[in-house]
C-alpha cells in the first residue's frame, strides 16, 4: 500500500506522550521512520541518541532540546536537527503540548540511554 | 547549529514547483534529506526515482501517485510510502496547490530517470 491514511495520535506508554506512526517497516520501507507526536507541558524525554540520523519539525508549542551541555530554545516552524549518535534531550517548555513530526533514518530506530542501554520504545519504530 | 528556523519556500527552476530544503548534509546530516513543496495545479513530475526509502506527507491539496502502472489518489493527512528504487510520478489532480514534505534516508539524493539517467536537481538535497 503506498498512501497511507494517517493514524490518530494514541497515548503512549511514555506519560505526557501521544504517538502515531506514520510510517515504518511495516509500510515496506528499510530506511526511514515518521513519528507524529505531542508531549504535555511540563514533560521531556529522557536523555538518549539513536544509531540514525534525526529531524525534528517542530509544528506547535515551545521545546527546548539540551545538547553537550547547551539549551535550545525551538517554537513552531523550526527544524532540529540531530546527527547519528548525538545525544540529545528534548523538553516542552511552554503551557500547550509541543506538537512535532520525528524523522528517523532507520527502522525501526535504535535508541539508547547515555550509558549506552537500549530503550524499548512502546510504539512501532 | 541544531535549531534552524524553517526557510521559505522559493520558485524552483522545475515549472509549477516551489521548494524549501528544510534539513540536509549541509547542515550536518549524512543520513537524511527534508523538503517541503508545492506543486501548481496542473503541474507533475517527471517519473523517476531515487536511491534510498521516500517518504511524502501531503499537507494539503489533492494529488496522485502513479506507481507499476497503476494510480493511487491522495489528499490532506496522508502518507505515501515509496521504498528504495521504486519508479513513481506525482501529480497534482487538484485545483489549488498540492502542499508536500518529502522525506529522503540520503543526502544527497541520488534521482534518475527510468532509462538511469541521473536528474539533477536544482535545490540543495
Amino acid at each position: 500500500m503506498f498512501v497511507i491514511e494517517q493514524p490518530r495520535l494514541e497515548p503512549a506508554a511514555i506519560p505526557g506522550i501521544a504517538h502515531a506512526t506514520f510510517a515504518g517497516a511495516a509500510d515496506g520501507l528499510q530506511q526511514l521512520s515518521v513519528w507524529r507526536q505531542t508531549m504535555a507541558p511540563g514533560a521531556c524525554t529522557p536523555p538518549h541518541s539513536h544509531a540514525c540520523d534525526e529531524v525534528v519539525l517542530c509544528l506547535g508549542g515551545r521545546g527546548e532540546v539540551h545538547i553537550d551541555g547547551q539549551a535550545h530554545r525551538f517554537g513552531a516552524d523550526t527544524t532540529i536537527v540531530l546527527p547519528k549518535g548525538k545525544l540529545h534531550q528534548l523538553f516542552n517548555v511552554g503551557t500547550v503540548p509541543l506538537e512535532t513530526l520525528g524523522i528517523f533514518a532507520a527502522t525501526p530506530v535504535a535508541t539508547h540511554l547515555p550509558d549506552g542501554q537500549a530503550i524499548e520504545l512502546p510504539w512501532r519504530t
